[in-house]
């Protein structure tokens, strides 16, 4: 029987999504519980994409298989609690055989926090990044719509993955202000992001707001080099919120 | 020269605000700072009362003297980026010679975050007591409404304080509900508050709405018993929001 869930982490203290030897990872604390709660049988846990160390999501979408079926919430109840603190699992649903969810299409939600307060906030240490400096946000916003759309997002792919296919599609890019916590807070919807994509977009953006961006945001696209010197903004600012698929 | 701030700090990793030996304190971080700042020499700091282990604030004020003056800006930015990440000093200034944040009389303002949701939000899992139970929040409204006022609050102190005067008047509770965060907030203004009085008059307001409360808030209060045994919430829901002071 295959299951997917909708689970939340804070991301500050694993060494992002993918299971990896030694290091404390997501998949890898999911996959020790549903290893003990399978009767010490492994079960392969797949993500619908990796979040990087430090990055935080409310809304990643995850499947696995059980061999024997299980009532939901009683499994959804054992999976949340069994899970340590930084992790929540509070949807669960049985799903077809063929569902991925990596590989069925999908949109995903990205939001990114910046903390403009000049002393920086300690209840936004861990969930946003600092920019205690000036900010033209019409500029920025400008900057944005210059990357909706279909476009090869090369220039915004940092080194080291072995993705060929660099097109994606952004549907939309909102920049708001939240006056009362004194924060800055984007919103990415995409088909797809590459590695590192949003927090290179949002360190650009950021850098334009400053006045400090010599190239304009479609030079740097249309340059389609990935070896060109952006900022990649901190991981604990970026949460994955949603990840939505077609019917 | 006295110098009055206004300073935030994340409670979760601190044994409380008040210096105890070889634990990591709030204040005691802050000499510890001030120390270096002030060439090697102690500097005692005041804090306008304690907060418990795990107690967060937003708007804590503390004084200490320095024998020499300090460009307060220049004071400020050392204090404030010199402390450990989960404190903050995001307002210093020069205040008069008698000026003492305990005390000068006041008002205070604590909050209490409780998270309602059936799986326990990992973002509010350091800031908020989890309730996924049921909860009548008119009942609970009016019980708070019983507290207000001037009253000998002994029931709702905690044993192990040396206070001898156990009056104090609460100004207002406000019990209010975040349905997007789906968090229940409790704001309490008052005069002063008792060793544990918030956590314990909290807890109680939580169980009368939970129907497990087998007195009245008005029985409990006349009893003046400090044996009662009464449940206090726990401390990572709880902010010291605002200290003002009469001009």
């Amino acid at each position: 029987m295959r299951y997917c869930a909708i689970i939340a982490y804070d991301g500050t203290d694993f060494f992002g999504f993918q299971r990896q030897k030694e290091q404390r990872t997501v998949q890898g604390e999911l996959e020790k519980t549903l290893y003990r709660l399978n009767g010490k049988k492994e079960v392969t846990v797949h993500g619908s994409g990796r979040t990087d160390a430090g990055v935080h999501a409310r809304g990643q979408v995850i499947h696995f298989d059980l061999l024997h079926a299980r009532p939901v919430e009683k499994l959804r109840f054992a999976l949340d609690t069994q899970t340590p603190d930084d992790i929540s699992v509070p949807y669960l649903y049985e799903v077809p055989d063929d569902f991925h969810c990596r590989y069925q299409p999908h949109e995903k939600v990205y939001r990114y926090y910046v903390d403009l307060n000049r002393s920086r906030d300690p209840f936004l240490r861990r969930y946003a990044a600092h920019f205690p400096y000036e900010l033209d946000i019409e500029k920025m916003k400008a900057g944005a719509q210059q990357l909706i759309g279909t476009h090869d997002f090369t220039s915004f792919c940092a080194t080291g993955t072995s993705v060929e296919d660099k097109v994606r599609t952004i549907y939309d890019i909102q920049i708001e202000k939240d006056v009362i916590k004194n924060q800055l807070i984007f919103t990415y919807y995409g088909n797809g992001f590459l590695y590192k994509m949003v927090r290179l977009i949002t360190g650009t953006l950021l850098r334009l707001g400053n006045g400090r961006l010599d190239d304009s945001i479609e030079e740097i696209l249309e340059r389609k080099d990935q070896t060109q010197v952006l900022w990649a903004a901190p991981p604990e600012g970026l949460f994955l919120e949603e990840v939505k698929y077609q019917k």
